[in-house]
């Protein structure tokens, strides 16, 4: 799993920094996170194509995490896009996207599907390869983080020994599954000998935009990377929390307490020009922790 | 009068070219006319203030004349802007700018005033330094070109001759208006010895996007500077013609019957990686053209 940040400065794009947007790549698929203005263009400079993007996320109806959207979808229709998009965002953007394409006497020239987040926590795509879930946090609006999820084969195959020991491929989901096989005889081969352990599932959070707050702890416990916004310092704090956003301190006691494996910061406010002591204040509460850059792809 | 581009492709950024949107700079006040997705960018980019800028045109309600205007107008409010903002647009962008701010439970942080295009053509703006005057053009919706007419004194004062003849402060608006000066003993002082000829009034059109056609030439006869939309060149023709777009030599045979004294061409198709060719095509028709560029700035 790949995180590409296309964005992540808040309110409004300050030196050199765009507002948020995120590209969560999958086995050649990209699903997107917030659609901040320009994200068209950040995505053909990063790389990132909307022909392996199927899934759109918008955390929230602030306009600096979704008013890339109507480019982005103008550009889909115009480039021939054929196949399916689901959009997945608060439920008034659907009304506002109707708008723009009457008012343009226009429609999407591909099946877009839109589904509107529910309030509170929810499964909202399930497909082979992933799953992704929302879950509510804190904002002066509904807001939504999201839960990136790879799915992945409980066991992985030992094709020598499989051969060896004749067993049928009809059983090799069996297998997978952790089942012991049992053979023509009635001998039972254990499932250890046939596979090894399958690769370790992955999980990734984007906390959204939110106050300080341990309510959607239990969403995001363990996962091995969590983005969370960290629009400011220590040295405002108290604005932190009028304005319902967060320090870099805050979101370090957030990933220490969830016990994350790794913490990435953004959605800088643009009172700071240099975001290097957003890792530093971090740091000595939860040291595996970046300041995230524009362009830098983050691996798990 | 000076015109910078801050976007000058058509339907979606590409080969670094940004949607349409460029401002118009007059004694230290700019205008903008369209704004395309990004253009808060290009503005901070190219040294366009929104804290010079009162009026903003907008000329038809394609996406890639107007995705811009949401981000511009939620930065000037995050950014303090308390002077009043004057937005020129299709009636339809201003209840779709009111559900923006309403979804994100917001407002302007400044006097906003919105102003319905009519069908026809009208005059805009009337100030002591500028008028903006509206025309219809030919586009698939509703499109309007814009007249930008820089306002200069009919006459020059010379001071010393006015000290000379004993002019009074109250008579010297009457004197740039023209009439000659009659003194105490009823002598008149014609008013050629008192002033001189004021400088050249300036006028800029912005045709907009529209298909070949002298529908509005009126409206642009004898302008200094033309903007004409030339999305394709001839290879194009038929096409341009369907799409309700124009070719570079079409704009160069308007600007030509307009009697303009220069032609700007713009508003090109993707499909173009270079676009040199705009200008050799239109030159044999109109040898006063310039195929603009980006960030690039066009003095009157």
């Amino acid at each position: 799993m790949k995180i590409s940040i296309l964005g992540n400065n808040s309110a409004l794009p300050a030196f050199g920094r765009s507002p948020t947007a995120q590209a969560v790549s999958i086995a050649g698929k990209d699903l997107l996170i917030d659609c901040g203005e320009g994200t068209q263009v950040r995505m053909q400079q990063y790389g990132i194509k909307w022909r392996n993007m199927d899934h759109i996320f918008i955390s929230h109806l602030h306009g600096d995490h979704y008013f890339g959207i109507f480019g982005l979808l103008n550009s889909m229709s115009l480039l021939g896009r054929t196949t399916a998009l689901h959009l997945y965002a608060p439920a008034p953007l659907e009304a506002l996207i109707q708008s723009v394409l009457s008012i343009a006497d226009s429609n999407h020239a591909f099946p877009f599907h839109f589904h509107a987040l529910p309030e509170g926590s929810a499964r909202l795509v399930d497909t082979k390869l992933f799953s992704v879930d929302c879950f509510p946090v804190e904002h002066r609006i509904q807001c939504h983080g999201f839960l990136v999820t790879t799915k992945t084969r409980t066991r992985k195959l030992l094709p020598a020994k499989l051969t060896a020991a004749g067993v049928p491929k009809s059983f090799f989901n069996a297998l997978i599954n952790g089942e012991d096989y049992i053979d023509e005889n009635g001998t039972v081969i254990p499932n250890e000998q046939l596979t090894t352990a399958g690769p370790k599932q992955k999980r990734y959070a984007f906390c959204a935009d939110t106050r300080y707050t341990h309510s959607f702890l239990e969403h995001i416990q363990g996962v091995d990377m969590m983005y969370h916004e960290s629009t400011y310092l220590s040295d405002n704090e108290t604005r932190a929390a009028e304005r319902y956003h967060s320090t870099a301190a805050q979101a370090a006691q957030l990933a220490k307490d969830a016990g994350a494996g790794r913490l990435l910061l953004g959605h800088y406010s643009s009172r700071y020009r240099d975001v290097s002591e957003f890792a530093r204040e971090a740091a000595p509460i939860f040291p595996a922790v970046e300041a995230t850059e524009e362009g830098h792809v983050y691996e798990i």
